[in-house]
């Protein structure tokens, strides 16, 4: 990655920081395509981005897992931390019509694990790869003394591009206009503070479908890039929003012009996992509303006329969330 | 920021996020121009690319300020940090030939202090501004459990860009070329590690400028884009080198053809820091040059033919580091 990820200034075992450059090499070498100029050993990725659209406006967004993390580190499975950090950070570019370019990723702990740092890079790799955005370059930094022992931080940024006059900013966004949901499976990346307060030391309790209540916790945040670039290419989408901590009343308004709010009609099937917190935790819906997407991961805000055109043009099935209306706020019906 | 610095997914007191949110917002408002078409409270930020050059390449890196973070939680004393990060990510763009187009950071600790976020914020907005680069998109997470008590990491991503014609690669270094060297001042943001294990406890005792151990450790991180891009503008540079962990013995091979390496003269004035380190430590030298740059943070490789033009174009003196050799390796003369 860039800066060599240079174990060297952390101060760690070189053999075994070699040994792990060599398992993260491949997998990021596998993320690049023609329009990587430089990447692993340069002090800075280089993407040929002479094939920008006209008028090309870069988005740029950065962000961790936040305490998915400790989910991670208490089961030792990191595996899917990578898919959750990618798919985060790439469906924030899609919230405004961009298409990912590339991605820039940051790990440290206190001590850094090779087998471990192994595990999350590829993991990062491999869904950069999944989403056709070169992993551009990359830092693992070891930080005794700030990092609990045993934990690690992971950050992201995602570069993405729209050209100008296709950027989507919710200012169509009308009265009556309709707003869809795409399935989030899980918790995406949010609300384990929560989660982890309700559940910790349950983790390895079956839910109903057998799998347990980790499986679930890390079910990996989706990348609605396949489902939601079709709808953009159409020129569908009204305004869209990310359905991440503040859930549906902290992230609609985000995306809706003043003055509108949304009745949100509810009556999805909801993934088990956000049951099992409501109850062991007795969490007032208010909150749950609050701290979870509750099953939808992603909206989509859609001419009431157009819906029909969305349904038919997006690969996959999308659940019928509520419908913008007059008056700032989100209410459920 | 981007992401709103969404502290209700982080469970923080809503009212001290409330302030500061509100410390932060003007100073990321004040690093905007005409190029942000939307920064904060968007899910990403956005910029405005149409005045890139022909055939652009986009840069990233992305990078942290290493255990400099510890001196700094230890004294208190935050205000550096954020130009500590923005000018080490500048400083790699520049290695390439980029110039600066945006910035992102992450902030993260176990419990954030509004005073402690506002003050870091702040100093990476201000830096920011300082380079005319646009503070983009941001993210402020709370990790109980994954960081330690009173210690945070902030990390940053630097996008920049250069004219394909114009990236430095260090292709165009030959046998007999010169390198040149800006002044660091300081530690930059590498070497903490070590320099922490020689120096921890005596923060307040006194150096011979009559400025604290800890001053001269918390250093601010030079950015050399003002010595550095009059040389590019005019196609001087061959090679350059940002002086980061391995010091030049790590870095200088980094931008080297196959088969050349270098002699350092040395001889330059070194920053007292590093003689304080030395002997507080009896630090062999060998280490010391791999863990520190020794008062050069970055080193341009130029034609021999130039050195004059080079000199006369440049807004600050450069130090004779050395020169570039037949033969893999740097070693000091």
């Amino acid at each position: 990655m860039t800066e060599r990820r240079d174990y060297r200034s952390a101060g760690v075992d070189l053999d075994a920081a070699d040994a792990a450059l060599d398992g993260i090499r491949a997998s990021v070498a596998a993320t690049y395509d023609d329009r990587v100029l430089a990447g692993l050993g340069a002090f800075g990725g280089l993407f040929d981005a002479s094939g920008l659209p006209d008028r090309p406006v870069l988005i740029g967004t950065v962000d961790g897992v936040g305490t998915k993390t400790r989910v991670a580190a208490a089961t030792g499975r990191w595996d899917g931390i990578g898919t959750d950090l990618v798919h985060h950070c790439v469906n924030d570019l899609l919230v405004q019509g961009g298409r990912p370019l590339f991605f820039l990723d940051y790990l440290a702990s206190a001590r850094l694990e090779p087998e471990t740092v192994v595990r999350v890079v590829r993991s990062v790799a491999d869904a950069c790869r999944g989403v056709g955005m070169p992993l551009l370059g990359g830092e693992t930094a070891e930080m005794p003394g700030v990092y609990a022992d045993g934990e690690l931080d992971v950050v992201g940024a995602a570069i993405g591009v729209a050209a100008r006059d296709r950027i989507v900013d919710g200012s169509a966004v009308t009265e009556g206009d309709r707003i869809l949901g795409l399935a989030s499976g899980g918790l995406q990346t949010n609300g384990y503070s929560l989660a982890r307060a309700v559940l910790d030391g349950a983790y390895d309790a079956p839910m109903p479908d057998g799998r347990s209540v980790a499986d679930h916790l890390l079910e990996p945040h989706r990348s609605f890039l396949p489902a939601v670039a079709p709808l953009l290419d159409a020129g569908l989408v009204r305004g869209a929003a990310h359905v991440t901590g503040g859930g549906l009343p902290g992230n609609l308004p985000r995306v809706l012009p003043d003055g509108l709010g949304a009745t949100i009609h509810g009556g999805w099937e909801e993934p088990a996992i956000f049951g099992r917190i409501r109850e062991a935790g007795r969490v007032p819906e208010e909150e749950m509303r609050r701290a979870f997407n509750l099953g939808v991961g992603f909206v989509l805000i859609v001419a009431e006329a157009e819906v029909a055109r969305v349904r038919a043009t997006c690969p996959e099935p999308l659940i019928d969330v509520g419908r913008v209306v007059a008056g700032a706020g989100v209410r459920w019906a």
